[in-house]
């Protein structure tokens, strides 16, 4: 059945299939933006006479994007938005293969447009919840977080900000570096020092890696412990994400898989033969309940963490059936 | 005046300030052994005549051990203890040279013989609060705390660590492999991954560096994140901490002075360089609140944290006059 | 005037209205289902020639329904779901007895689909957030935790579950007794020693009455404490609950009533004669505010607590008008 | 560019926005019907031949209503509610001036109207979460909140209250005498006597002057502690404000403006000379977290805070681009 | 060893054992005054002639009462508040077995008037915490409790009571008999109905099982839970215990042992029969850490319970090591 | 029996007394002396030729004093410091009227020192907590508060202060006043403006009317809030009192009485009549738990609230019985 759908696919899916495959497509952004364009690359390429046929055809190229990187959160957010657009906004009765196509190459642009915009969009929307004067704390390094300081510092606004190392892979120093390049005076701290500096911080500022149903952010390991530190302190504590990262897997209780990474990002092999047999656990990600967060921030603008359910619904669907299966194979959750 | 009473100071005085000094004699308890030892030859060597030359001659050694360090906090409680038994548990009016001689060494050799027991008595007492098949989280490397875990063992007692590594000096790896050779096995995590793994653990387990009058603990940086986690997720935590620990200048409502360290400890010279102009800041310690603690455990048992004053105008005195000044040199506080 | 529009009711209306009245029709999900299609009968049997005239019946028929218990929640959601999708998703001015008639068979048919899915559909969301060897307790006895349970053992998770008895009535022993059926390993407890063993649960999962706007939950009595306690440990709370459960009434501020029952059920009357002239209150229910739950879980997906409401007004509706009564005689609020 | 479009504003839009702007017309209600209804006044004066020059007209003169109070509330929503219904409920396309015309006389009507029904809506959505004898808390002087409390009063409630007195301007005073007058027997207290007398208390209730999209209420100054309060007890904290006071702007990260007062509202002159060369802060507002409340209460029913950001976005719309701007001259954010 | 010591036993001491030993002698008071007048009894019986061998005595009748009930915790609180006097209040350097005797005799007198008057003087200072027209919830039955309200009662105040029924063994019944015969109206409810009448309570007042000194407080299973709610809500929490409840093992860390209790009294035999193979957990009592308790009130006044470690020092030592041990069979902890 | 005692009574007892009732000698400490040394002058003067008959004198003595002032907190405290004191420090059996009337005037010199440094040694302390560069907030007027902050002053630390005008009389102003003489800038705020400017605050520094031994602080109205908006926050908030504050009655759990003022204060009788038939209620102190306080700063150091009982029980002795009564006249409690 596979096989038969898969003659009909388009060069470019095939070729995008292959380049998120090989990682020479990576990113969250990039990835999902080549999907949407292999879709409508098939829309266009499609020589289907009839609705049904089209639909199939469809279907068969986000299967075959998807199967690339199954666990990724854009990729399926990509497929999903265009495909469930395919029929227009409402209804599902188009019967003009012609009106379907002009659908897929319009969602996949529309998708495009949002992609291009966001990360600035969501930039502004960040820089807006911050005051003259303020001092953030980051932890790990986030494009989105980023955007927010750059457009705050080009709103003219002085911040100051504590960046956590973000052990064991130090992606704070990058973070140190661009926003030291932004003219942003830093101070890098060890993880631990996180729960001391709080009380000079008016805000903490981070990204994520997905936004699940129940309103938990999945960010890099450290993220729990300091949403729970500024809770106690009173300081809010902000996610800047795009809404790329939302997890509509999770409206069906799927909980997000989290990486497990090499064990040797955490203790050197000669330190570690010195210490002798014991468990190294290096899990990249950790799940902050909504309780914590005072406010995610997105390119369609703030949203308290328990509303992202609904923003959720309203961009990738109200459930979490796979679009890209056949009817007929869709196991409901 | 100094140079005056410096003349009569014994030879066992001057070598054991020297060697405290020069950090020949290091380490909370060696250094408190020695003053009291110290304080001990001094009244055994003294050729007083009246009791208040005596008494000058040892607040005289007193002054010379405490000015070799003046911000330890085993060192002045070692010349408390001593001091304030000179003239008997109570009362001032001592008239004889020989029984002050007596009280002083009396008053040194319990000391020291508490000090021998008291990481022993002080582990069986945190041995107890765990029970068989317990885990337990630490931050940074205790040997208080190690002496709980031994000390349950000992019990016959089945128990797990999660061992926080504790940057930026990693002093994690020498708690992982002393508990690994207590046959304790051992999962090794990066500091941000306390939160994640706290809900597997039964208690945290902690030093202190030392412990003011309002129930602070003052210990390495991270512990008062670490508290608040476990507070937040109801998993008690415990600090074990020999009475030497207890800082009586903070009776008097001193803070504690925490040692800020080199930057490269935090960061290496070329990576800084990379980063650009940035801070670092490297506290050595933090204070975690006694709300966020459930127990500390000394030799002399456990206590909450807020009656851990009591325990230390108990031995050490019921203010913070500096017993090695002159009366007419004290100003309080 | 109700008289009159009596006349018009059809058969099938008036021998449901009787079956629920005399409770021979029972259980939420079976009112529902039979109210629903009591309408659909309704709708088939018209001989209205005019739209106007064929609503006018339809309330008629609602009205006659709701009346028979007029508290319930499942109830008035069926007549809801049906009436305001009478004149189709969009708009009101159907000037077609015909197509009227094709959306109330309609509605009424995927309102029965939806119901006779609910349950194995929540079942299957619950059950995703379930672990492989995690440990649940519950409260009371709901179907929709049972399948939620049943779905994650059928995932082939073990899971272990400490069953509160749940006085006065002891619904938990119908709980263990199930939860025994599909090979879980029970603990029973008496409701007091739930704090004692939450700390061994990793989430606390219990059904619902019903749901209010503000997010809160009612449930058995009981739920409240326990839910409290689950979130001073840090143990998730969830709630299993069909979307029949939203209580739309409850979007004007209405607050539910809780039911009180016999006395007797709390304290045998012998041993109240010996206790002598007391009082005994013996509410059914208790309400939890949403702070205190983790996620809503329905066949539609899980939700945060505090957007339950956008799900309750998109299924039944914005206001809390009674589209049952005749535009004239609405009262808002 | 300005000018050129000033020249076709109606008469209307002229006198709105000069009694706008001198405060003839005040009062968030006021305001907003007055905007509403101008705007249908241009339109139906409006003379243009093509859709496009109509709109033009309508943003102009929406503008000139919006330049006389930039940082108001109502204004801006009143414009955003009909312009965003020019084009018809769904979609851009409308070709016909009469239907652009139509649209927006009618969205300014069922502004109009809702405006109307809109504060006795709210109060009977309040009154319903009241029960007979309970007694309320209540902050400053809020039509809203009165209105909850004399619905209660015709629903037959005996209701008392606690009216802080609300320094500096003692609002307080006002809503007692309303109280007063509805039967309310009334215990007037100074604004630190709340934590007193809130144990007391069934509920605190309060108004908005806005309510922004991450949940938070802005309110008069001590809202936000009395809230803590509250929350600590355990006291519902109720928040009554019309959908008028929701703040679009908020959407977009922007923080609402706090109003600072003249300080002799807070020391008078003789006072002030007395205490000598000091500051006085005197902010109108303050803003409280939505996690310290429990329900916002709207003529649209009752939400919790987190979930007003999803009303909001459907009476408003979903971004905050400023609809009354050309779109060439929208700067998003 | 033992055999030798046994030898010298006064007949007093033996049959005090042996009625202790068969629970003849039962319920915490009447154990321990019966300790401490059989200590008296071996005092004045003894023909020592040196003070060394009188103390062996003692020991050794100390021993013999403690082998009875070695988890009971007033007897050995007797015996220590007597041996540690036996040597007069300061010093151990009494050298005349007279003076050793009429020590003995005197504590022992000493620790019985306390116990005399020790209910009835906590019951005065429970009292002065109520005020006129206090409503009380209570949990299990306590004399101390009752003592407290009585009291209160006397002094003229009209209370009221909420009285949990307290499963599995329904001691709630017997309060609420006592409580009705003082003349306070009392509203019985199940124990999972707590958190919904707290509101109505002005205090939370229950017993104590034992005091450990981390100020936890071990007491009848559903404690830990109703504190965790009062907490939450506001409510004050107080403990009434005798002095005779602390217990000074713990001060070493040891945890208090906890009973279980036959499963019988959960679920009868048949209906167990009918749930099939489970498993009934039946533990006696819970842990409330001190954090969640407002005060500890005792005949000696009352205490946080962060302080009661203080008092249990001052009436049974510092130390725990077992003063009925032999000096060179103590192993301290 | 009084008549006959008051016969024996030193003039200056009388002239002291008298002096205190009609409020010549007002303010806690200046009341304290007053007693102290009016006890003194007693004991000199008598000549009494036994020892009960010099007991009796100064108890009556003491009851003439006690009974001008019954509910103020200084007086007795300053009567308890001094008669038990009157046997010596330990033990009751004095044989020598000479060694009694020493005694007495030894208390009262020492009570009357301790008294003369004590406000200047607590604001040494107290200081000793605060950083150069520190902010605090304070509530009403304590010279207590003063005197810690003139103290960090003379350290040569740089403070800023936000002051709470503290309604309904406005000892802000007060505050305000002497703060800026001190060099220390200002901000005055409304006291509902708090939380507003708590971020800012890196101390709440507030005096006490009294003390009680739950640790509970009784302080000006709008004490407890702003401790709880304080803890909310995570600022540290400190309590200046000096030992004279510590109430022993509440040992026996008496709870203090809350003087309530003059409604004027509150509201003009002009305004009052304005708003017609209302309650006012002003009470002129709160009560706050010792959970929201962080340490308690007196002349003998600082505490944690939950430790002053010790402190208390050693300066004013054990138990609350009137040492002032005579022995057959105690009613324990």
């Amino acid at each position: 059945h596979g096989a038969m759908t898969t003659q009909t696919l388009d060069e470019a899916v095939e070729s995008t299939a292959g380049a998120i495959a090989s990682m020479e497509i990576r990113g969250a952004a990039t990835i999902a933006a080549a999907a949407a364009d292999a879709l409508a690359a098939q829309a266009e390429a499609s020589t289907a006479s009839d609705p049904e046929t089209f639909r199939r055809e469809l279907r068969a190229a986000a299967r075959r994007l998807h199967e690339t990187r199954p666990t990724a959160v854009s990729l399926p957010n990509a497929l999903r938005y265009v495909l469930r657009r395919m029929d227009g906004d409402r209804g599902g009765d188009v019967t003009d293969v012609d009106a379907l196509r002009r659908n897929v190459v319009g969602a996949a642009q529309e998708f495009d447009d949002r992609l291009d915009r966001a990360q600035e969009e969501l930039g502004k929307v960040g820089a807006n919840r911050l005051r003259d004067g303020d001092v953030v704390m980051t932890h790990c390094h986030s494009t989105d977080v980023l955007s927010c300081v750059e457009a705050a510092v080009d709103q003219g606004k002085q911040l100051e900000a504590y960046v956590k190392e973000t052990r064991p892979r130090n992606q704070g120093h990058i973070t140190a570096r661009r926003l030291r390049e932004l003219g942003v005076p830093v101070t890098l701290i060890v993880d631990s020092a996180a729960h001391r500096y709080l009380p000079e911080a008016d805000h903490v500022l981070v990204g994520a890696d997905s936004i699940a149903a129940d309103g938990s952010v999945i960010n890099k390991i450290g993220t729990s412990g300091l949403a729970v530190s500024a809770r106690e302190l009173g300081t809010p504590i902000v996610v800047a994400a795009q809404t790329i990262k939302l997890h509509p897997e999770t409206l069906t209780g799927h909980t997000v898989e989290i990486e497990t990474r090499d064990e040797r990002e955490v203790v050197d092999e000669s330190t570690r033969g010195d210490i002798g047999d014991i468990e190294v656990a290096n899990p990249a990600f950790d799940v902050t309940p909504p309780r914590y967060v005072d406010a995610i921030v997105t390119e369609s603008g703030q949203f308290p963490p328990e509303s992202i359910v609904t923003l959720m619904r309203e961009l990738f669907g109200e459930s979490a059936d796979e679009p890209w299966k056949e009817p007929d194979e869709r196991i409901t959750h």
